[in-house]
């Protein structure tokens, strides 16, 4: 399945990923962003345990990467939301693959 | 294909798997592996801009999380192989996503 006879190519490219998606908040904020664009105050509350100044950082970080973008939307309140990008979007899998290898580590490791 | 109903169950199954793995390195040791045991001096060439420090940490890590295993081969020499677990053979999927996803990222983002 994966490329044995270009090892380093693929190393490169897996690190590329890693480091677009690096710690352990962004492909959380991304799956909060999964269902639908949300505000900050939703993003704060749905991505338990981060702080505001973190997530306002790996909004920042995401966007830069191309992975979320950020729109103000001409009412007269202005809301901020920030959206998934096409970019974004096609993490779906990586996400679909941690999810599912996640569940089985807990039963696996965690136990319970 | 992410379940959107039980969001934060889903949510959790992806933390233990980030947790799991986390930081640039884990996945990429667990990468360097997909082709066969190695010894310590394989992997720290293998694994580019790894500290010895490092990966000797990183390797105690994905033992306790019973992804890898270290064990002694009996012979005069006695020396020592890393080997993948078929719990972390399980996490080729996700390399492999990784891998995929990484290459679009380096096409749309880094441009080269």
């Amino acid at each position: 399945m994966l490329p044995e006879k270009d090892c380093s190519k693929a190393m490169r490219s897996i690190k590329d990923a890693l480091e677009a998606v690096e710690g352990k908040w962004k492909l959380l904020i991304l799956y909060a962003l999964c269902s639908g664009p949300k505000r900050f105050r939703e993003l704060s509350r749905e991505v338990t345990g981060i702080t505001d100044k973190t997530l306002s950082k790996e909004l920042k970080v995401l966007q830069e990467n191309k992975l979320i973008k950020r729109e103000v939307n001409d009412s007269f309140s202005q809301t901020i939301e920030y959206s998934m990008t096409e970019h974004g979007m096609s993490l779906r899998n990586v996400l679909f693959e941690l999810w599912n290898w996640g569940l089985a580590h807990r039963k696996e490791v965690i136990g319970r």
